[in-house]
């Protein structure tokens, strides 16, 4: 709400641009929701101090989801009475007051180290190889490090990473801090603290890691065939250059949605890829949003149970309780109902956009990704509203729904009779 | 197979005709599976010979799939140790010989005495107050009588039942046969019999009634809100009549697939409706095909249950077993995975169709219910395979997996330690 007014003082916007209370919201909603979706053309539109305040929200959004999300998982996980491995150091199980401060400035250091890395390594080939000064190296380093690690959208230049996508020594830096803030501090804490043993990671943690893993490892295969002869994209790249274009457009865009190719080039076949990847999102308590890639994965696992017959789900010798099964079920049928309903009623209010471009747009903003097929800008003060509704909700409402659920758990005094109906 | 080889014969087209082994197999499919889905213009294609085959094709499905998934439920019901209510009356539980005779002919005697009852509706009102000879009324009237109650989607006339959407003497008694079959003999039989007492329903029957009465109330207003102006279909009627058509379009196209109004002048808003209305289905062990009501209803039952904080997913005064949660799970995602895939699939095929209507028709294919917005003869030999595989596969498919879930059921000799991952 400050952002929205301070986005609205004269000096915020270039010259004669005079932006709207609702050009505003939407743009401090899509940076502090660290979305990165645009109504306007970011560089040519917003001056140099509205282009640091959209950073400074940015980061404010993105420590206070990393630092929020943990603490409220901690909360749950002291109600539930569960240990929780993945925050605290397995030997202080004490959650007091010291070990949260602890905690918060262990997520705030890390996240000025890997900022502070990224941009350095990109500062340094920006001087060097670009046509750069050094002060403007480090701004652009400085912003799209921000932005990645944030898994926010935004970006200095209208065609995002286009200019560099043959460039790893850009694409990398950026592409490893957008999944390492993707993976978020949970997992993350646990995976670096007991990385010889990967086979007693918690299961939220197995999940996320590997989860990130595959997904990031087919969404680069695929999105490799899919545009391999696409002139519009990769198709007249070299073979090498095709695959770090792939790989960090799908690390950067699947839930950061900074783009490395032309999103309007894409081929049709590339728009369910990125839609499903957007919907899954990156893991719990971390800068992406989505259902989160242990919700998915976790389906996974218990279709592949129930397919096997087994009777308990397990996940790496660990039985999932069903009451986790049934929140994972809860967050993503729901998400699914919000993802279809808001695509139909965008589709009405814009008076017959194409279903792909609907379903692309809706998902990018629920999930918090900010990738976008060029059309955001055309959708109308209505469709604004609508997609600054969706990164609210798509920001705080699954950990917030998820929590909640496992809170109010109500105790029964009696049980009804169990009766199993077949279903199919 | 033997559909297949039969409709190739000559004289099963008119004149000219020569149906190629595609168009024959896939319209023996499209009969045999009780969908619906056509290649050719049915009635200006098939000879009168042709015609009774498809009737007999799906005479024989119809009563196929009603006894066949009546045993399946008998033997997984058995296998399992349940008492099966729904099929056998309570006082007789063994599951003899007799007893499965005795079952499987009132199943016969109730689709014949059903069909009967509509045929000589219909045919009154064709010979009384249309241009109808009385054998002409009584073709048409069976023919259609025989595709209603069968959820089978096949017609006479180019356009559906169009020309009587407003004679209520026509739609009526066949949307009376479409529900009754749609809904299916397990929930059917205990309806009936305990119909003073719905309290004491199976969970499986109050899911499955109660379900459907929602779905077609639901879907009856919603299609009048969308369509109330649409002059393309129910626009210039009067409001009694726009709410007859209305009724009878969801209660015959919902999973039966005739239709009431020109489907290919809905409106786009109409799309998502009736694709989740098909996607859901019928009953269980009906001749409507679909996830099925009460699979959709459970899950919505475990959300419920899920947000409120109950330990148990209760539906009226019974509680779900896991067991029956996870399987509804698992057809429900698996099923979306499959429309979902093959929608992108038959796009690519099909060189870009519109993803609303590549939708539209992989869910009437994988859901049986034959409707159409007019595109399926458009879609060339590898799409209508793709169809033909559909019909195939959501025929036999979730009643099958639902069955083999719960019959395969392993035991352990040891569990694993339980961790309760948060998620979202
Ligand atoms: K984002
Ligand atoms: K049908």
């Amino acid at each position: 709400m400050f952002g929205t007014g301070l986005l609205m003082l004269p000096p915020m916007a270039i010259e004669d641009r005079h932006p709207s209370f609702l050009t505003a919201l939407f743009t401090s909603t899509s940076a502090i929701s660290v979305t990165g979706l645009a109504v306007v053309d970011t560089p040519h539109y917003w001056s140099t101090a509205g282009l640091v305040v959209i950073t400074v929200l940015t980061q404010l959004g993105g420590l206070g989801i990393l630092t929020g999300a943990a603490l409220v998982i901690l909360t749950v996980s002291r109600r539930l009475g569960l240990q929780n491995r993945l925050l605290v150091q397995a030997e202080t199980l004490e959650y007091g007051l010291g070990n949260i401060r602890r905690l918060l400035l262990h997520i705030g250091a890390t996240v000025l180290a890997c900022e502070a890395l990224m941009t350095v390594v990109v500062t340094g080939r920006l001087w060097m190889a670009y046509d750069y000064s050094l002060g403007g190296a480090l701004w652009s380093a400085g912003f799209h490090s921000i932005q990645a690690f944030n898994n926010s959208g935004f970006s200095l230049y209208p065609d995002g990473l286009l200019a560099f996508s043959r460039d790893p020594w850009i694409t990398l830096p950026l592409a490893f801090g957008s999944v390492v803030g993707g993976v978020g501090f949970p997992a993350l804490f646990e995976a670096v603290r007991q990385w010889r043993r990967p086979a007693r990671w918690a299961v939220a943690t197995k999940l996320t890691i590997w989860g990130s893993v595959v997904l990031v490892a087919v969404g680069t295969v695929a999105f490799l065939a899919i545009e391999w002869s696409n002139r519009g994209t990769i198709g007249q790249y070299a073979a090498a250059d095709k695959l770090l274009a792939a790989f960090s457009q799908i690390a950067l865009a699947r839930t950061g949605g900074i783009e490395v190719v032309p999103p309007g080039a894409i081929r049709e076949e590339s728009y369910p890829l990125l839609i499903w990847l957007m919907f899954i999102g990156g893991g719990s308590a971390s800068t992406a949003g989505g259902i989160k890639v242990s919700t998915f994965f976790l389906l996974a696992f218990v279709i592949w149970a129930e397919i096997r017959g087994e009777p308990d789900v397990t996940v790496g010798r660990r039985r999932v309780a069903t009451a986790s099964q049934r929140q994972a079920l809860t967050v993503a049928l729901l998400s699914v109902a919000i993802v279809a309903a808001s695509a139909s009623l965008l589709i009405a209010i814009t008076n017959h956009l194409p279903v792909q471009t609907a379903l692309f747009e809706i998902t990018s903003a629920f999930s918090t990704t900010g990738l976008t097929v060029g059309v955001t800008a055309k959708l109308g003060d209505a469709g604004h509203l609508l997609l600054i509704v969706l990164m609210y909700v798509g920001r705080i409402g699954p950990l917030t729904l998820g929590s909640a659920i496992a809170l109010n758990t109500r105790r029964r005094l009696y049980r009804y009779a169990e009766e199993q109906p077949i279903v199919g």
